[in-house]
């Protein structure tokens, strides 16, 4: 009785229903490069709090910490991490949705982790480059195009995929 | 030895865990209008930085490719785009999250489809009506609407059917 | 030929595979406590909305819906809800992909079930001490500090486990 149970359970781990378990390597490499760039959109949080703690420009009333202060906006410090963080947004929070549905494609997995693996290296440089250290473009630009174009290959992939299901 | 490892395997991919699969229709329908949102997001990256180069208005000092520029803010070309953007992730990023979730109640294959179809042509209606062709409202507040109460209704579906785990 | 099957199947629903359905309460508590939040972003639009309409501040031509009126930017009253809302997409959204992922770590229930519930409660107090009723700090940093730590928390949890997919 148990063979035939132990059977089937295989035969369903290999199936295409069962992508987003930790059995899944490309599940796993996406899990691990999800919270590298999870963790680092936070501290682009704590990022803003030590400029506006630096120098001293608070946006609300009740953040007024020190004597003599007035409520300030617009400061280029605290504005070039907000930009950085803005951009953080727009690119990696559809990127975290457009990867994750990817993965159900069942895709090559050294195809998949690498792309993983590209695109959360290139956001980390370009937060160093944007807003811990400004240096020259193309700098910027290139870090920026290059989780850009890795989502609109994954966008590609699942498109062509389910393109009957319009 | 064979007929009860299909069978056990049958009844796997009918059970309520297996929903996010390329074997669910209503997954596949989410698979391809998420991507179709997600590729419409970037594409306002795109257009803000056509927006930027055709009326030169750059906010970073490196970013001045032209001679005798200064950093600018507050163009209405580039601002109009900018908040279409950020309408957009306000809307469709947890649109992402909330439909998903609603794939794992199970919901009926035509409802859920359908949905997932109007709240996406929904938004890329209010894209064109915001940032490509401004057109008098209530055009872009119907639009807004569209995906609003749909979301509204998939939270109303998924609450309901978890409340005990509150 | 029943026996085997039905063992298959039990054996199937505790397998690592099987974490994101109905029959999993830590998803079944993920799903209630991340659609509360998905309903509280979406009532920020709403409530912009109607500070716009009670203060009479639009930002774009085509939604000046009273004579005599022009567009009008920095207004404080609406300002104050549009960053408690962007605060809410940097903290909010980023929770959503790190609590979703960290389920399929099989965490313990009771753990994961308090987090989500503590993280949720801490996110519509935010709310509340942040654009609907403005109360002295540090209410609204000890508010944003606890889901962020739980954030940080769950990202801790999965990079470990899946450190060697690096």
């Amino acid at each position: 009785m148990s063979a035939p149970a132990n059977n089937a359970t295989q035969q369903t781990m290999t199936s295409p229903g069962d992508m987003f378990n930790l059995e899944n390597p490309v599940f796993c490499c996406y899990l691990f490069w999800a919270t590298v760039l999870v963790a680092k959109m936070l501290l682009m949080s704590l990022l803003t709090a030590v400029q506006r703690f630096r120098y001293k420009i608070f946006p609300n009333q009740e953040d007024l910490f020190f004597k003599n202060l007035e409520v300030k906006f617009d400061d280029p410090h605290v504005e070039r991490v907000r930009r950085a963080h803005r951009n953080d947004m727009e690119n990696i929070l559809p990127y975290f949705i457009m990867s994750l549905i990817y993965i159900s494609t069942n895709p090559n997995a050294n195809v998949a982790c690498n792309l993983f693996r590209v695109a959360s290296v290139a956001r980390i440089i370009h937060t160093l480059v944007y807003a811990v250290y400004p240096v020259p473009q193309p700098s910027r630009i290139l870090a920026f195009a290059t989780m850009l174009l890795i989502t609109f290959y994954m966008a590609a992939v699942v498109a062509l995929r389910t393109l009957s299901f319009i």
